[in-house]
């Protein structure tokens, strides 16, 4: 089984993808550790950051990958060996080269604006250009399943063209996305009665069922699954290869990736890259994977994790995690206790003191299921264990509109020990502007604080009544390496976002001195 | 074919997901308007927030739907009609009662710690029960994939012991998310034999296949799907019914969904109730669903649609989008254009204009879905037909925390005509102290704002950045009679909710004098 990554190329064409030249180069590189077959990098015809990028890759010795070039079959009305792109990936420094070309009659009539025979003429000559220059080709049969279901005859054809070029894969590709894998099954299984062991799947994810089709091609007997990492790409992106390929490890026995533990390192890796947040909920690396909220499967889990988790998470480098929430129960709750004073006894007075302490908050408007670090102060807190690390005397918040822009400042006075030190600082919007100064004095005190900053901010009304009613402020903020949920309630947003900065910082501090919350 | 849809249930068990009993009521109210044929809204025997809402739904009378409340086989050791969650479920106001049962026997003697017989028992008499309340009663079979794997005469038992006791469906779970379509096809196959036409599927996301496992057991012969908006739920969600339901319709055609095209603006609807960004990727619905963004793919487009879209977005009441022109949902924007001025031509250059400040305002991150009346204000504005009501001179706010409460005033200054006032106002926050002054200031010269009030607030980072980067602010508002949406984006918290108020005291003062915005 070959896994054929094209994060770099299909995965580019999505929506707010943007990848640089070192990008592409360090994700070139991580996939290549963790043990991907194949690389397509990009389009060096099409592209000049790509043709740059397949420049510098050329002295690249990959320990597990092969790298591919992309591009299409010649233009009409040129031959093979006149054709620009061509010249350009028979000339790249790698040795595999992927071309697509197309097998849907109607691309070759209305968007080729050629005939039938002319685009079997150019799929064969082109892989026969590329195969006699060195290059180890596969043929990317575009709109495959469509032209199979439109005209099976013609589609069939387009393959042995390029097969008989001397095409080592035919890619089945799903270029729109919209075949069901009952259609992708019946016709992967006529194609693999002919050319088995050369047959490769290329899925799009617009009908929601890309991972399933290519598990299904791979079961008709498909040896190349290609797909990109966390499903980036064009419209609902591509396969994606983080769910297929625990899919095919763990459920279908398919040996075909050693580094299984290092996919979800993997998959927040290129997000990371790519600016991207990381979806919470992808399948088996996503940050709720293995995150339970109800209390009963809380519950199981805890009896025995089989109950309500279909794989071990560490077997792809997830883990494990139980939320704060009113749906869940008392063992949870003493558990995450337990990381904060493991010595804690489970029917002791503290323990109903902090229930009641939570029921309470719950009650004014906290949530702690995203903030679990503002969860870990207030146990803390009710323990007797929470260190203050500073105290703020007084601050305020100016606003004032000159124009149409609202410019803020914020004054504040902190001490620590037996120093007073007051600073201020300009801000968009108060909520900034009061982040800002606290900060700013802080630094001074403890100069890791410099490193913290403010990921995310959500505001919701807890109850009806407008502006004066009761907000919550969620804030999730960075130190680089770890990540911090806080949340504050209160009437004023101001002082709700006031709550969670503190509680940010706090956590902060205390994973910074301490080495944990 | 059934749609039953779990959002309000399954779909709250998702991290980062709380409903209010508001927005549950929304919601249901949504879900039956567009067609859904069953409704689980809640827990109401383990949930005092979900025995409210059922008590709230009593005098409800859907359209088209039918509610169903949630709940579980009797506990282990007391007797069915002991038990105090079978009997709430009998006394709820609604005809449905949904009720889990343990189908696996691993399940059984290591989770409920009792006897293989006695489960079975359970799952007969509790059915029994309800059905002699006169329920109409389905039975989930929970973990019935692992079940059926494990000991596939047992798991097979507990369905015989629910249908033997009257229940209308037996809803075949993948409760952990594990199973794969070709597991799922082979124990639906075997389940449709006996029970044909009482067959249901509810599978979970976990392995990334949950949408192709629900169409697999559709063609295996179940008769009901279960699933939620935008795939909501448990770790990784549960079947995105907005997958789903496209599929079933156009991919397999079982015509079970007449307001398909409507399908689009509920998913959006849901994320916004729950405060949740939408998922741009997402399969027929999501923003990027039909956004081409390779120049082949455009090219292809715009000779023929088909070339690189699998069905046509106005299907699923989507939008195709690319750089150079907005021409999807251009007669949707002219009709509400005309409702500000029903004599425009469609093709005239202001309509162009409008399009593109409309455009220019969704890449800074504004959003009309629930902001009808911002986007109406817009137009006005455009089309020179924007009455100013008032002039906003400056304004002033002031916070500061003397002590542990942080203490706002706004001051105003204002002109109406040749006439000026200014005037000050305290407030919980930034927000409220200048919402207040301003009402305060504006009553003075129209008194009708007396009875304007907020009855929504939602703030939402549009970008990556922390309390600097960009936020959108909804509003939602109502002067007893009408209610207004409004929306403001900026760098400044305070800024976005000004954007919003002033939209919304204008939108409320067209109202009251034109009759009409």
């Amino acid at each position: 089984m070959f896994l054929y990554d094209t994060t770099l190329r299909d995965g580019a064409q999505g929506q707010s993808v943007t990848f640089s030249l070192q990008d592409k180069e360090q994700i070139a590189f991580r996939l290549d550790e963790v043990g991907m077959h194949f690389i397509e990098a990009g389009n060096p015809a099409s592209n000049p950051r790509d043709a740059e990028l397949y420049e510098r890759l050329r002295a690249w010795k990959p320990k597990n990958a092969r790298l591919v070039a992309f591009g299409s079959t010649h233009r009409v009305g040129v031959r093979a060996h006149e054709d620009a792109g061509l010249n350009v990936l028979a000339g790249v420094g790698c040795e595999c080269a992927a071309i697509f070309g197309k097998s849907w009659d109607f691309h070759v009539t209305d968007v080729l604006r050629t005939t039938l025979q002319d685009n079997l003429n150019m799929i064969y000559d082109s892989v026969r250009f590329l195969t006699r220059a060195g290059k180890t080709v596969f043929f990317d049969a575009e709109h495959f399943f469509d032209g199979y279901a439109a005209n099976p005859r013609y589609a069939l054809e387009t393959l042995e063209a390029a097969r008989s070029a001397g095409a080592e894969f035919l890619v089945l590709c799903d270029t729109n996305g919209g075949t069901l894998p009952e259609d992708i099954r019946n016709a992967v299984s006529a194609v693999c009665g002919k050319y088995a062991g050369h047959v490769g799947i290329h899925c799009h994810n617009d009908s929601g069922v890309a991972v399933a089709g290519s598990l299904t091609a791979v079961r008709m007997g498909a040896t190349m699954v290609q797909g990109t990492i966390n499903g980036l790409g064009e419209r609902c992106g591509n396969a994606d290869l983080c769910s297929v390929i625990p899919n095919l490890v763990l459920k279908m026995h398919i040996d075909c990736f050693p580094h299984l533990p290092e996919i979800t390192a993997l998959s927040h890796y290129v997000s990371s890259v790519a600016n991207l947040s990381h979806d919470a909920r992808l399948p088996y690396v996503g940050q709720s994977a293995f995150t339970h909220k109800g209390g009963m499967h809380i519950d199981g889990v805890l009896k025995n994790p089989k109950t309500f988790e279909h794989i071990r998470p560490e077997s792809v480098g997830n883990s494990r995690a139980f939320l704060i929430s009113d749906l869940a129960g008392r063992n949870s709750l003493i558990a995450r206790i337990h990381e904060v004073d493991p010595g804690i006894e489970k029917d002791s007075p503290i323990v109903q003191h902090i229930f009641g302490k939570l029921k309470q908050m719950e009650f004014e408007g906290y949530h702690f299921e995203d903030a679990d670090d503002s969860f870990l102060l207030m146990v803390r807190k009710q323990l007797g264990l929470y260190k203050r690390f500073y105290e703020v005397l007084d601050f305020q918040v100016f606003c004032q509109r000159p124009e149409d822009v609202t410019y803020t400042i914020a004054t504040i006075k902190v001490r620590v020990g037996n120093q007073v030190e007051v600073t201020a600082a300009e801000g968009d919007g108060p909520v900034n502007a009061l982040d800002c100064a606290l900060r700013k004095v802080l630094t001074i005190f403890y100069p890791q604080l410099e490193k913290l900053r403010l990921t995310d901010f959500k505001v919701r009304v807890v109850s009806d009544g407008g502006t004066a009613s009761r907000v919550r402020v969620f804030i999730r903020s960075t130190d680089g390496t770890h990540s911090f949920g806080t949340v504050g309630v209160s009437t004023s947003i101001l002082q709700a976002a006031w709550t969670a900065l503190v509680d940010s910082i706090d956590a902060m501090l205390l994973c910074s001195l301490d080495g944990g919350a």
